[in-house]
């Protein structure tokens, strides 16, 4: 398995699935309590009362006002962790205390920070387009049960769009054509870009576009090892005009592909998807195609990651994997993770 | 998880559940085949053939009059546990013979002696309101997917009644009011009282006695380790007279409330609750409602039983839980369930 | 569990069941692939990719021509196994290559050879009458939840008919006759002879033949240890005359009962079962009967043996089986395959 990473942020939840409604995910194989406060903001704490590790997020818990009762006993924690009340008692025990963990809201995640030391300055990564006006987005989590690492190999080589995803984003063109990669050890952030001047359009974006010719296709992947994946896509008919030097394209259509790679155990994965496009903004139809559509390819990766865990499960000992150039990016964020693990 | 404490009776079913048809239970580990004989009298031996170890509770295993044939191969059984009858030849091996299991009947439970030694004089602990004509009972049988240690904690303290099962047999004094706790070691007898004086009736209660307004209620706790749990229950309205110095009392509801508490496997438990009252005895409608209230209650308890021994099973290393005064009787039954597993 | 024997010849499918979808199988442990040329040869190689693992035979993996193509990024594989194309570049590995399996295809299996030699001149064991055309044959395949080792002491041991069968293919008298074992050892081939001369015709036989009285039942089996085993089953009217000095017997009916037992992990197992007969060869209703009835038998089997190695996977440490003289041919079997598992 691909070892966790701790000192870390990592996307606990999307901010609209955090509400006064008490809510369990396992971060790093640490249990997480997240609710929204009366006033509105986001907490988390150790999902497991002290007293007989009743879970917290497990009815009849429940919140009052800013205040989690235990379902099972009653132990009753405010927002700092700290127990205050007790069944049949009036002394609290000093040590009657939930581990709370940093929390920040941002690009439409609920962040926590998973590790031993305070995250001091350090903060999550951006998305911004997930929470711009200049953006609609369709997004959503699904569940993995493999190992996280399966999860940033296959985001890492988009060559797998042609074969998994045909007929829905690949077309032949992206396996034919080269990468360049670009990694950056000390930031943690590995670069790989396919820029195809002639491509076939594949039917997913000649409907959300209205394209009907070939494109231009850009892919630009930016990995923020460990939880964030980006997907710089841009899309233009052959023969439009660049992006200007002041950076704006008027010309060509944008997606930004956002993908918050969560470990929760050894090997079940949070799969956080989001796309953010700059086009059709308002039309709930294109909204509606791309949020189904968008859905479909995730769960192909999805049922594929499922049974590669699987066939790893089951594989001989021994065996040994064959990597060629497509895998330059996955081969760097693997010695990116293990080095990060390392170095706690 | 909770050691298994061998040389002990057990509560393995109730008698209605043992006739003529084999039935099968795994009582601390061990599978145990039971069936009542021609004569009525209940019998328990091995219920895995000699020869493959096929189980002998599985169709087409039968009964041939007071003998058991493997549905495999047909190895025949007496009530002795001794082989009567092999395929294809007439010398039966001196050692083909299944152990066997003393069993006593009694207040409706058959209980099986699980062990190394003979019980010789020990009998098993009495339960005697359940096969009492002064009594109606409810009763039934419910598999737990969790330590039988989870449930000995559950009964021992039910300030969880509050909290578990509130609206149905929990009220807020039960959580608010302090309880005693007596230990007798030697006999293994942990016993927790709560008298409560002026509490809110459970409309469980307002329901089957007809009571309107609030009641005196005591609980008084009497388990037996390892296997029986006796909850005396008192309801009577506020400002009734007590008990008479003979030990009668006609101006209150009575309830006696049994579990067996049989370990199956190291993480299955069986939980055997029966529930008897001394008034509306023929009252049928008060019988079906407390059948299925005090079913709903117990399968509040299974449901979080199963979900915290997952949690458990995925604790990291090092946890700890914390005990407060309300433990005091739980945590007694866990030094002599652990004192018993070690006297062996 | 019964250990492995590597270096032999395993069933891996019917031949039916091979061809222009890509199968996969899992032999001794090995993930096999399997499909048909489109000039009709049957292959096998491994059914992991090896660039990822990704299972070949999981959509949406296909098959172009000849060749295989991964489902997840496109590796490309020859009948040969080697890898003829992978994305994004023209040189392909020196090492890009799967395993493959020698295939031989007879009597209607699908033979692979798993092992670490080449198979040389050995051949698979014969089943002559499944592609004969003077037998009318019903087969199926069922997975088994156990070790194979249960189900080569099943086989070997027919006196389980009259109890597991009974009122199908068993009667009184298989269990009651005893039998006669040969063992060749070289060979590692285990005869068990049971003949039973004035038998009741269980109704399976009397509805297939149109007899009515009571037979002459011979049950001759002959196990190719580890993965072929047949039944020779002759059935005749009682006082009917027995077979002819050249071999041949035209006053009797003949069932040949084939078994492919082919290992798959190590508590699952392929039971590739086929019943041919030399009677009643056009008559669709008896066919039908014979399907329908067969497969019950076997999924009897099945059932028993999934059941019985739960039952083993629960036992605890120390425990003994009993043998007695029916089990001489499966005693003997265990020994040639513990014998030929040590042998490599």
């Amino acid at each position: 398995m691909t070892a966790f990473v701790r000192d870390q942020w990592y996307v606990a939840a999307y901010g609209r699935e955090v509400g006064r409604e008490l809510l369990g995910r396992t971060v790093l194989g640490e249990p997480v309590l997240l609710y929204r406060t009366e006033d509105g903001r986001a907490v988390a704490m150790s999902e497991r009362c002290v007293h007989r590790r009743f879970p917290l997020s497990q009815a009849p818990s429940r919140l009052d006002g800013d205040r989690v009762v235990c379902g099972y006993h009653g132990f009753t924690y405010g927002t700092d962790g700290g127990c205050v009340s007790v069944p049949g008692q009036q002394r609290i025990p000093r040590t009657a205390r939930l581990k709370t963990y940093p929390v920040v809201e941002q690009d439409s995640f609920v962040w926590v920070w998973i590790g031993d030391r305070e995250p001091g300055d350090a903060l999550p990564p951006r998305a911004p387009w997930l929470d711009s006006p200049d953006y609609t987005v369709v997004s959503g989590m699904e569940p993995i049960d493999g190992d996280y690492g399966l999860l940033v190999d296959n985001l890492m080589d988009l060559s797998h769009e042609t074969y998994l995803h045909g007929g829905y984003i690949g077309t032949p063109e992206i396996a034919e054509t080269p990468i360049t990669t670009e990694v950056d050890d000390t930031a943690g952030i590995v670069c790989v870009s396919r820029h195809m001047d002639d491509a076939e359009c594949p039917p997913f974006y000649a409907k959300s576009t209205g394209i009907e010719g070939r494109i231009t296709r850009w892919q630009d992947v930016e990995y923020h090892a460990p939880c964030l994946y980006l997907l710089h896509s841009r899309i233009a008919p052959v023969g439009a005009p660049g992006p200007n030097p002041d950076g704006t394209d008027p010309h060509a259509f944008h997606v930004e592909v956002v993908y918050g790679i969560t470990p929760s155990t050894e090997r079940t994965t949070y799969d956080f998807w989001a796309v953010a496009r700059d086009f059709a903004l308002d039309d709930q139809d294109v909204t509606e195609f791309l949020h189904t559509n968008n859905r479909t390819v995730v769960m192909q990766d999805v049922v594929a990651l499922n049974v590669l865990q699987k066939s790893l499960d089951t594989e001989q000992a021994g065996y040994q994997e064959l990597s060629i150039n497509i895998d330059t990016g996955g081969l760097a964020a693997r010695r990116i993770l293990a080095r990060l693990a390392a170095a706690r």
